[in-house]
């Protein structure tokens, strides 16, 4: 892309050579973490294992100060209380500091007319790495050509949400066991979710992987990504049989359908929203019962707050990266 | 109660043999803070050795670090800045750190449809102890019975604020020295303030008290109170007039009267705004002087902000039993 | 002022010798930060050199922890965040905790009825310093008098705003290096800004300094700061020419010319406002080039930015000064 050609911000992940091991000590290859396909399956693996061990220093009682003196600011222009609490747990979790704002809106107001890139300018005096949401796509992008600290998006509107598609490759690893030859379901609104469609787009990277996708006819994946994954060699199919797909499946993956998607055709939206949720008639099904939903989260094999919990240990990881390197 | 039979969560009052002591480095006998009614006399006394300690910790420059690498998260439903402010100073004064959010009903927006189940599965993965305040009566137990970490119910609506409970106890204790025997004044909106039922209900757990309510003829204290204080073998009587009662009294507890309360009937709410209001004239009246009110503060007599203080102590102490034990 | 002479808050400005030294551990002259008036040279003078070893502080990674253990709430009556988290940010690099509200009009809300004394006297009780923004102009003093521990005014209403006031003040000494002397143009809207006022305050305590005000016609300087700087023997002359201007001053302090002090005149608005810009031509015609304005922040010159990152300098020497003394 033209602005992996500018500026300072650069995607590594076209460099990384694979079987390159990652030493401890040694610089983290990103500056910033901005969007998913700034990660390759090396980069990817090498921070998983961060996060394992951030599982161990989070279970031990009263966690880490390796991030001593460390000083993080939330910058949200919405808010987003889940994503927030989960970065500033796991900045505090490793002994760092949090400034918050989610009133973030207020340094832009018509009376004062400052752009994003004077409060990214301002912020950086504050604080040693900027957490940034907003509500338009690239915004995150241009926090980061102007910053000097690293800036980490915690989802720029309809646009990328980078840490979240991280955390659901990091979770259906640690709950199948590995990412190469498996067969995932991928269910619901598949149109409209940045977060189904950054998950197809890294799955890409693992070898022998297969993609079933389960939606409305009016909420279909996209061709873009479609078109990539028989680029990249990925087999994906279509279906309308969640039961049948889901027998396949190591793992299902499943998006809520939303009313609004679906305008006047309520009667569309009720078919569709009875046809593709993962019960547990559905789970009963599948051979290895991993789902990660927020449909079915009574069933011990619902993935979804181990989910989050992983969303942490990932935090956790990207944090100390960015701050001190591997 | 039901809720005593079910689910991990449980009202210990009732376990707890008298002139047991509690060592140093024994467990807390509660799991979570949600009501008034799981504490008993020996437990509050115990409880309020510890804010004593806690008093000594604070007035120390630089306070101590025994919770040092704990996590708590204010979780609000609704903003209460006072109380808030109040937790998060309890934890900081020992060390610990805070995830802050005045803004939980986010979490459970029209889009998401999460439920208080949901959002407490997801939070208690990111801290060690959540503070809950929520606009629902019962909220604090449904959380207690969904979380594997403590909660403490910082007030559910027209329900429970056991912490306020607490701190107007130990406040009595602190202005007046003992609990057995005292003559407290229950003054102004006795039918509608969940303090005033709650106070009534843990004086009686002390001999030997008597208990005298003043208020207007619309908001009297309801007979439920009134009955259980009969059944524990407290005496207590109704009275019109102020003065006289504040005469006999040690302690006068003032609520506001609203006028909201009163409807339609300006006229009764003017003449019993004016007439139970602790004055100066009143103050003069009492033997002993200790006032818990709003209304009086210019007074060296009047508790409210030394309470305020208690209430500190009361939480610094309740987050040390919970996360360290005795 | 009646104030200085009243309670227990002073203005020490007046008692303080010309060259006395503050040696370490001396307490600090000043109780709380109200006003720009309480400064005079010779505390600003200490003061900048406390900002110049935070500088030092802040560069080092890791910061410092001299304030450790101890407390500030900022309570703020209206949001501010580049102002709150400058504050905050000034706390946590040196090591110490915070407690937020932007919500503090709650505490006063008609349900409760408190006045912001109360509401003093109930956060005194949490913290060991309060940073306050409020909307109404005496509000800080107010404040001020209640507490028993420091209070800084972080701008209340049309009044005063100190803080911004030193930072201006130590951005002309750092960027042009001296005070004495300096020829200092003042361009905007000069009759509603209370920071130009604060800062032509502030230059009155420096030998031969020049004030230049370029304004358009509705929003001059006002006479009783032309007065002030007259009777202390300041020079001062008022010009319609930026450019002319410009190419006399050291330094260029530019306000933002706001559409609605304009009301019906549009076109006197529209005239002005394109007047009264410093853009590159300005800046060419400059002999030093250091302008303190939002608009040329592209230009390395442009002064703003550093601004913001002095105005934490400043704010971390006031803390560890109201806290613990030179």
């Amino acid at each position: 892309s033209t602005w992996q050609q500018t500026g300072r911000l650069q995607c590594r992940a076209l460099d990384v050579e694979s079987n390159r091991t990652f030493l401890k000590g040694d610089l983290f290859q990103l500056d910033d973490v901005i969007e998913a396909q700034q990660f390759d399956r090396e980069i990817l693996s090498a921070i998983f294992e961060v996060a394992r061990e951030m599982e161990t220093i989070e279970k031990k009682s009263r966690g880490s100060q390796i991030l001593k003196g460390y000083l993080m600011a939330t910058l949200f222009y919405e808010p987003s209380t889940r994503t927030r609490l989960s970065f500033e747990s796991a900045m505090k979790r490793l002994g760092g500091e949090v400034l918050t704002t989610e009133n973030a809106r207020e340094f832009s107001s018509a009376a004062k007319g400052e752009t994003l890139e004077d409060t990214i300018r301002t912020v950086e005096g504050y604080t040693d790495i900027i957490v940034m949401r907003h509500f338009e796509s690239g915004a995150a992008r241009r926090a980061a050509m102007t910053a000097n600290i690293p800036v980490i998006n915690a989802g720029d509107g309809p646009g990328q949400h980078p840490t979240q598609a991280l955390l659901d490759v990091y979770t259906i690893e640690r709950e199948i066991g590995r990412l190469d030859g498996i067969k995932v379901g991928l269910v619901g609104d598949l149109a409209n979710g940045r977060t189904v469609r950054s998950l197809a787009y890294l799955l890409a990277k693992y070898n022998g992987v297969k993609i079933y996708f389960v939606s409305p006819e009016v909420v279909k994946m996209k061709d873009d990504i479609k078109e990539y994954l028989t680029s990249k060699g990925v087999k994906w199919e279509e279906s309308a049989n969640l039961k049948e797909v889901a027998s396949k499946c190591d793992v299902v993956y499943q998006t809520r359908i939303q009313r609004e998607r679906f305008g006047e055709r309520i009667d569309l939206y009720d078919e569709a929203r009875g046809k593709y949720i993962v019960d547990r008639n559905i789970l009963s099904a599948m051979q290895k019962h991993a789902v990660i939903t927020l449909e079915v989260d009574g069933d011990p094999r619902a993935a979804y707050f181990r989910q989050a919990k992983n969303g942490l240990f990932i935090r956790m990881a990207l944090l100390k990266l960015l701050l001190l390197g591997w």
